[in-house]
């Protein structure tokens, strides 16, 4: 299933003690409908408040339902903040996170004097003006192969923390700023970081031409902080035959 | 000042005795900042639901506070869906409602097979495909000085339904279709009641050719439904000198 979601009322993808995650939304509204206990697996485990527009979830079932069907049956039974986009069988074998794939996610920065409270919940609102172009500049440094253990969280429990960013790119439309980046996958708190990092650039406390020292310190504390989840969007997943 | 906000959660505008309402707010937040009894007028009296990024609402005050820091004070009260993007001194005499202006409102249809949560707010979620070509060739029948009352609620209590708008264009980005309208002025339900009539023309359900005749006939039937308020945003007013 691809899955869409709001994140804002959500601690996140996964099943977790304090509050409700998209995750549990997902195994109760299937079960339901399936009257068996359904278990989803999801490709990108997103932090609380991060939205979704193409997360991939698996799960086995018994139903003899036609998996396009899957889709419009569930939506009917869940909540408007979570949206199925589609739905189809897969070999039983195929796992989302462990099959060659490219996901990508989007940070918006909504760049003006005013907050404006329509972007509120889906842009993190930054005051001091950004320069898009210098902040594209040093994005450059991150595409390729590269070591990105300063740009990963140290409650990460990843074995390597090499990983291929194919594109990242920042473009500014109006008073919106968006740093889209694809990847072969991301550490915990990756993108955010990288988008605190971009920011730092962007208001000119950071030289573009510094990323790849950055890189080179494999030390979390040389890049910028993590800016806040509610600016990041989890755009889709492509899956490589 | 210049009030944006996200609708959602207010019943309109005015002031009124079921729910609170944006005008309300407003009231009782500057009351309460300069302790003298507030009232504001506003320029565009928005429906339940309807949004907006550069409403206009003026007031009387004894205060000694400069008009340009105005926004900032207020901000720090206000709830984060109504944000003041803008104050200044105004004439005594001057009303937001009777000055020449230019007020320009976007109607914003999603347009694709499965709802999208993260734009449920400030979309209108339509399933069928539309051609947006052939919506903005309607839309221009609108353009210029007509009798408006076949696109007026029928509840409506104005002088005259004579209006004129200065330019109607529909436009498709990705699977967003915008109506993007600007005029002298609009009737209760006239944007919302021109985008049901443009969404039928969408959907092969009415030819463009037909608009002419609808306005010719005066009469509130021969236009298309209402569409829905969540779609609507009122997006600034151009008051000219």
């Amino acid at each position: 299933m691809i899955v869409a979601y709001d994140g804002t009322n959500y601690r996140g993808w996964q099943v977790q003690p304090n509050g409700i995650t998209v995750e549990e939304v997902l195994n109760e509204k299937l079960s339901e409908l399936f009257g068996e206990k359904i278990t989803v697996t999801g490709a990108s485990r997103t932090d609380s408040g991060v939205h979704s527009l193409g997360n991939v979830a698996v799960f086995d079932t018994e139903t003899r339902m036609p998996a396009d069907k899957i889709a419009f049956a569930l939506n009917q039974r869940l909540p408007e903040d979570i949206v199925i986009q589609g739905s189809c069988e897969v070999p039983a074998d195929w796992h989302p996170r462990y099959q060659n794939s490219r996901k990508t996610y989007e940070y918006r920065i909504l760049n003006r004097t005013f907050r404006m409270p329509t972007r509120r919940l889906d842009t993190y609102f930054y005051h001091y003006p950004l320069d898009a172009e210098r902040m594209n500049r040093a994005a450059q440094y991150l595409v390729g192969e590269h070591d990105f253990k300063s740009f990963c969280s140290i409650h990460s429990q990843a074995e390597t923390t090499v990983r291929t960013v194919y594109a990242c790119g920042v473009r500014k439309e109006g008073d919106l700023i968006t740093i889209r980046i694809t990847g072969s996958g991301f550490l915990y708190n990756m993108v955010r970081i990288i988008a605190g990092t971009l920011i730092r650039v962007g208001s000119g406390n950071l030289e573009p031409e510094l990323l790849p020292d950055i890189l080179e310190k494999r030390n979390r504390d040389a890049a910028g902080p993590t800016a806040p989840a509610h600016g990041l969007t989890m755009i889709g997943i492509l899956y490589e035959a």
